[in-house]
Order: structure tokens, then sequence, then C-alpha cells
């Protein structure tokens, strides 16, 4: 595993890897490609196994695997935990290695801001609700962080977890815009047994938020097991959301910031009186949860196939 | 010559070129470039001999040479010409055949935009000023086809002329910021024998607004006489604004949008009491002007070593 830290290191070695040929034509999202390819996982590090699963993806489908860890500021607002955002790079690279990570790119602010930069990407519509709405300025520093390194990278491929599932939205808009040359492959959330969403920030949380976040999941998987009843499917928007908000208030120290369902990935409002067996589109029912001053999200996904099969 | 109006094709047609290899190593910008390297002239068609020079430095430089051809709606406000706008697809395929360009990428609007974009590139502070100023939203629309084309023909070396040297510094900025792997070379601006820069919006010109347009680079050539003349130079800031502005005002059709003195390429404005042998930048005096409904730009550089010679 090769260790970078600065930008041309970056691309060089990246660029010898890609000499190396491929092992293979690959499958790529119904294309075959028969050159080396590149897949890669930003990420800002304190990675985790819901980390891990987007490194063994890209083994999966990728020849070269680039790891990046940033914390980058300009996705930070004044308020925000910037400073106190958790960090661990000896453990982080453990992690790389284990999950057979070819190169890993730790930059520091000044080799990817040397001057601040004056240029930003902003995707409108997507980044006006959820996480956007509540962080404004967040999504116009992720989409340049992440042109930035697709720039520095050149992927074939690049892994995303769906915890974050308006980011993911927000990239593909980018992407599909922009006319990058790069697939944006989304992966499941990754929960621990009791249905916590994998995050970072989860080391934040007291034993007694830690227990009581677990509202959030319960929620979700609430909302999951009504979309597959064919008898409760008919339940509306408004209820759906009723549903979720009276879990989310039975902890004590739950603060809600959202509860939002939505289309996915237009991220368009559904009106309150539709009937969730009614929606043709894929839906997403979206939280953000603060307890004490750790904002935690997760979110469900509820496939129109899924919906549908029990109609 | 090949002609091309889908990127699809315009990849794949690169893509064939970039496998020939190399007719030997490339000296650019100071670097030693071995494989086959791609320049790139995006421009908006009606072509002149100003982007002909860019096509032969384009030749001179690069292995292949792709030229796009694409008057760009989201680069015009809604009150500007982009109806109006000179078209004449077979003769600048004519101009293009002669150059030895080796793509020509000529894309439909649905092309470029299947869906109306919702990522906009927006660079701060140097698109505040000159055409910035006057054209609201211009440079975003600017910044955000570039991008596009860059990641559809990923260019070793992109042209650009210097009548438009905001539109050079803004892109600068953004390969800068973006990391984009495009190195960005600046071209002369090219003139008819009388003095007047070539531009595809001279052929709105009636006779006597054509006579009369020679007003602006009758003034910036009398800025350069006094730049170069060592009794001169002490000429300040402002006195060189008076003597363009009035140079300018002798032509009873010419309306002036502006007159700016400023460094290069950072754009920021110089001290009126600054004594132009005082300046330690390069510094650029930029006009524009309408005649009738026609706005016309144009601008001389100064640079430094040639100011201080002389000191």
């Amino acid at each position: 595993m090769i260790i970078v830290r600065e930008v041309a290191q970056l691309r060089q070695a990246i660029a010898e890897r890609r000499q190396l040929g491929t092992c293979g034509a690959k499958e790529v999202h119904g294309a075959t490609i028969q050159q080396h390819t590149v897949g890669f996982v930003p990420t800002m590090g304190y990675l985790h196994e819901g980390h891990a699963s987007l490194m063994q993806k890209a083994r999966e489908m990728a020849d070269t695997v680039v790891l990046s860890i940033f914390v980058n500021p300009i996705q930070f607002g004044p308020n925000e935990d910037l400073d106190s955002y958790p960090r661990d790079e000896a453990r982080d690279l453990e992690v790389a290695r284990r999950e057979g990570v070819d190169i890993v790119f730790l930059p520091t602010v000044a080799e990817m801001y040397p001057q601040p930069t004056r240029t930003k990407i902003h995707v409108s519509a997507l980044t006006e609700r959820l996480c956007g709405a509540s962080r404004p300025g967040h999504f116009d520093g992720v989409t340049t962080v992440v042109a930035k390194l697709f720039n520095m990278v050149n992927p074939d491929l690049a892994f995303f977890g769906m915890k974050d599932a308006q980011q993911v939205a927000v990239l593909q808009q980018m992407v599909t815009d922009l006319n990058m040359n790069v697939t944006i492959v989304p992966c499941p959330i990754v929960r621990e047994a009791d249905g916590l969403a994998l995050s970072s920030r989860n080391v934040y949380l007291s034993a007694e938020q830690r227990e009581q976040a677990l509202v959030l999941s319960r929620s979700l998987f609430k909302v999951r097991e009504v979309s597959e009843d064919g008898a409760r499917n008919t339940f509306t928007i408004h209820q759906i959301r009723q549903m979720v908000e009276s879990t989310i208030a039975s902890s004590p120290l739950a603060d809600i910031d959202y509860i939002e369902i939505l289309t996915f990935p237009g991220l368009e409002p559904l009106l309150p009186e539709q009937r969730l067996s009614d929606v043709k589109e894929d839906i997403i029912v979206a939280l953000a949860v603060k307890f004490g001053n750790t904002r935690l999200i997760d979110n469900i996904r509820l496939q129109k196939a899924e919906v549908l099969s029990h109609v």
C-alpha cells in the first residue's frame, strides 16, 4: 500500500498503476471496460465498517483502489464540529491495509487549498432541502472538494455510502451536469447490530444518548414494515410522518432537525395526503436528529418495486 | 478531419487518437510530456483569424487538435444577442480544415444540456468587475460550459485568446482551484491592419460604427506608447484613464460601458494616484464600449518587464 500526501505524488502513483493494464475486461454498469480501472473512496477518515464496505465494493469492481482521507474545512459551517471531528490516522491506515487499498491519499489542508478557493461548484434545487437547509454552504463545500479529488484521481468509479443519501443525489447531479467521466456507485447503509447507522460522529454520544439514538433506525424500520404490508401501505405521507415523529419523540434527548419524505434521487416533496402505494417513484424518508451537540442523520429508501410488489 | 456532434462520438474519436502515441516528447510549460497530447480550442464559431491563431498554436504544441463550436446559451443574458449571434458552419469547417484541426465537435444545445443544468461553477472576486459587472451570470455560464467541455475532451492544453483577458484569468483560477489537469495557454489578440481587434461581433457594425470603433485600439496603443516612454511612464492611473476616456469620447457613436485599469491576472484595482512606473505587477487596461447595440471589448496588457525596462 502506497501512502502519499501530495497531489503530484498521487498523480504519479496512479499513472504507474494505470500502466499495469487490467486483470480482465470488467462489466461496469452495463458497459464493458477493457482498460485498467481506478475505484475511488473519498472519506473524512475515522474509518468504520461503513467505509470498509465501500473499499470492499471498490476492491471487487476496480483494478486499483484509491482511498482519500481529508477532513474538508469548506464543508463545515462556522458553528460546526470541524476542530473536534475525530481523527485516527494510524487506525485508518490499518483498516485501509486490511481492505486491500492500493493508494491512500492523506493531504494537508495547505496541499488541498494552497490559497483559499475562489471557485465553488453549486448544485441548485437538490441542495435546498434536508441537510442543505440546516447546513448552508455545506454541499457547495462537498461538491467542490469532490470535483477537486476527481480531477486528481481521475477515477472510473467512485463509491459513496447511502447514509448521506442527499450527498449521493447531489454528486450524481454534478457528475451528469458537468459530464464528468466517472460512475457514482452508491452503497447500502451499514448498521450496528442494534440498528444504529455507522457514523464517525457516533463516538461523540454518551451511553444514554447512544441508547436513545436507536429511535432513528427504529422509526425507519417501522416505515419499511408499513410499506411492505399490503394492509398498511395505503398510509398517507402525513401518517408516515406522524408515525416517525412519535417514535422519535419517545426519546426525551432527541431534538428533531428534520423529518422529510421525498422522491429519490429527485428529492421532490410529496403531498401529505398522497398514499404511499400511489407514489410511482422511489421514496426516501430522511432524518436529522440532535442528541446534545451531536447531529445524527439516517434514512431509508423505499424502492418503487418493493412498494408495488405488495399492491 | 473528423466531425462529431455527439459527446460519445467525441470521446471515442479522442480515445482513438490517444492510442496513436506521440510524435516525440513535447516541452509543455517547462515539463516534458511523453504521451500523446491533446490541444483544445473551444469557440462559439464564426471563426476569424483570431481563432485561427489559436488553432495554429495548438497545432504547433499538441499531437491532436480538437476544436469545439458551440454558442453556449447559459453565458448569454436575457437581453443579449444569443439568437442573433452569427453562425456559418460551412465556412467554420473550411477554416478548421485549413488549420489542420483533427476533430471538430459541433454539438446541439440538447446534446450539451439534455436537461437544464442544475450545476454551476462560480469563480468569485475575479468575476465581479469588468464584463462580470455588466453581464451578471456570464462567467458562471463560461466556467460551467468550459468545465463540461474539458471533461469531454480531457485536453492537456487549452487555448484562449487574450481579447477576453478576464475570461483567461477566470478560467486559470478555476483550473488551479479545482486541480484540473490542463494547461491554459493564453494567445495574443489578433487585430485588423487598422487596429480593430478581431471579433465575431464585428459583423454587426455599420460602416460608420466600424470606422469609429478604431478609437478602442487607438486609445490602448496610446497607453502602450506612454508606458514605453521613460518621460511619460510616471503618468498616474488617473491620467491614463483620462487619456483613454478622451480618445474614446472623440467618437460620437461610442457609448462607454467600462474603462478599467487593473492588475493582471489578479484583476485588482489600482489607486488613481499610483504612477504607472511604480506598479510592480502586470497591468491590464480593459474596455467595453457599445456602438449601437453592438458591445465591443478590447484590452492591452502592460507587462511589468516592459514597464520596468524604461525606468
